[in-house]
């Protein structure tokens, strides 16, 4: 479909690997730099890059051969599941493509009225929420990454569904989906899937896109998503695959190492009111983006992110759903947590080039 | 010394360690909590920490065996000092206690002009700074808990030092001590050091403290941090150590398993202005509480980092130094960075009760 090819990636290559030896041409010296969003600065130093213990990331392998309660056959060991995409068979049983289950372990219970409370100075409410698991796929051999498109749309469509399901509990306020594929980002099963929360509360980083997004748009009065996909979309320099409806980069500010955001070109505020074509979209661009970090960085864990507006609030004209991709090569983690201050030592234009420069896979 | 014994710590028990399988009680409910300076939630799910995956940390040991450009003997190995505690030896001779020096692999420079200018709708500034290592010993086979008391104070001026000379810089607005113990916390050298940056501007995470805190204060006339000690050096349900001068506790609403912040019980909200019998004390109550933890927690990495006011800022009746000690104990922290959104898996009433439970060592 020519729609779909981003026009400045011309032919597949031979893939290109990036390690702390490759060569990234002459370091320019540290930077600063501000997430237009949130307004924090991140610092760009490319001389970190080079120190040998940077990126000695562990390559996520399926291995295997240990019971899984998230394959065919074993339904009868998860929770009842809330959704699942069958060919006619039966609740619980095999036969499905997708399916979601309330998580084992949940951070979170549905039951329950919720309460705020005080305890003297602090404030807590009960945990009311949902806590749920998409296995994205029955073949337990397979990575995200190398699932067929198809299957993805599917994943995405249960995204949707139970967005719209657990919408109509007013108790919530937000749904987060994410996915931590590999052990060191996360993931306690290695059969492919994906989790979401739904809160009583927004979660800050998403309350602060959104408060600072607020205050681009009052001063702009223009989107300040749409401004980054208008600016870089023209440039290039940090964009890694573009389509008709969908543009994907690697952030001006980036916080870590090939972080890239999946960002639809048309805005909009809310992922659950994606149309069916935007999805097929989005598929098709998840999949190529996480299959060029697999390329590139060599299977990496990684991180995915869905940020969409809170689910009971009115169109935004100032917040953009997108979804940001975030591999995990760094140990670095430490003070950053403490700090919300970050040092990357890649250059988004210098990921983006290798993430372009791995080709449609 | 009387004044610093806590009173609640009678006497030194057998040593209890903490585990998956450590029987906690019943685990209340899940539970939202808001942190009251930055106003986060945090999910403390009591549930999860049964997952046997939980709590798989790496232990630190000292290996030694390494060449080592920390070590006495190996200074021309190093950048110039910019700081050494000697006995009368020659600048970047042997001889040293404590030494500071640039760090090989700087995140930030301090030659140049800070410029500050725009990139179409981004902003950026050059990364004007400075980035130095305090070498904590000159014994590479001791960890910050091993190592005497007096030599934890002579860290402790040293940081004061630097503070105060990189204070005269009016390019740097903020001075960030922190340090990353282990591999796992992103320690590349296990040699004993922590690590400083100064910055031209205040790291977000601080910023929102700040920001918090000022909103606290204005509401109520009172310092959050203040009242936190008043409320919980009370209560003692989530108090580790109490001393004169300080009180270290797990917060209300801790982001991480055993996550300790150590607040000086007299508001002060800048560290480099506080007077030798503080700093004193401090290296008692940081020496024990990194023993506690090591004990309890069978050495783990972790990451400290002092909170402090922007050097330049007056005296602030809103903000409160202090420091915040996270062991790095669950992997998880994958969707964590990309919503702000914390599952902490340990009540900090129960965290606070090992910590204290490990005795006086």
């Amino acid at each position: 479909m020519r729609s779909r090819v981003p026009f400045f990636v011309r032919r597949p290559r031979a893939p290109r690997r990036y390690n702390a030896n490759t060569p990234l041409g002459k370091p320019p010296l540290p930077e600063l730099r501000k997430d237009p969003i949130t307004g924090s600065w991140v610092i760009i130093a490319t001389d970190r890059s080079r120190r040998p213990s940077d990126f000695s990331r562990e390559s996520v392998v399926i291995k295997g051969g240990r019971f899984c309660p998230f394959c065919p056959g074993n339904e009868l060991k998860t929770p009842p599941e809330v959704l699942a995409y069958r060919n006619g068979s039966a609740p619980n049983q095999p036969g499905w493509n997708v399916r979601v289950i309330p998580n084992k372990f949940p951070a979170l219970r549905v039951e329950g009225t919720l309460t705020r409370e005080g305890e003297g100075m602090y404030d807590k409410m009960n945990g009311v929420g949902a806590h749920e698991v998409v296995i994205e796929s029955p073949d337990h051999s397979l990575t995200f990454g190398e699932l067929p498109e198809k299957q993805i749309e599917s994943i995405l469509w249960a995204f949707r569904d139970r967005s719209l399901d657990l919408k109509r509990d007013t108790r919530l306020k937000y749904i987060l989906f994410f996915k931590n594929h590999g052990e060191a980002a996360g993931a306690s099963l290695e059969h492919s899937h994906s989790q979401l929360i739904a809160l009583p509360v927004v979660p800050r980083q998403v309350q602060e896109e959104i408060d600072g997004s607020r205050r681009y748009f009052d001063f702009k009065e223009r989107c300040v998503y749409c401004d980054m996909e208008r600016q870089d979309s023209g440039a290039a320099r940090r964009v890694v695959i573009e389509t008709d409806h969908f543009i994907a980069v690697c952030p001006y500010a980036p916080r870590f190492p090939f972080e890239t955001w999946i960002l639809p070109r048309r805005h909009v505020s809310h992922f659950e009111t994606a149309e069916p074509a935007l999805l097929e979209n989005l598929a098709w661009v998840m999949r190529t983006l996480i299959r060029k970090l697999d390329r590139t960085l060599e299977n990496p864990p990684y991180n995915w992110i869905l940020h969409t507006a809170p689910v009971h609030e009115p169109y935004m004209p100032h917040y953009h759903w997108h979804i940001e991709v975030i591999p995990k090569l760094t140990k670095v983690a430490g003070f950053e947590w403490g700090s919300g201050f970050y040092l990357n030592p890649t250059p988004p234009e210098e990921a983006a080039k290798f993430l372009r420069d791995a080709g449609l896979i």
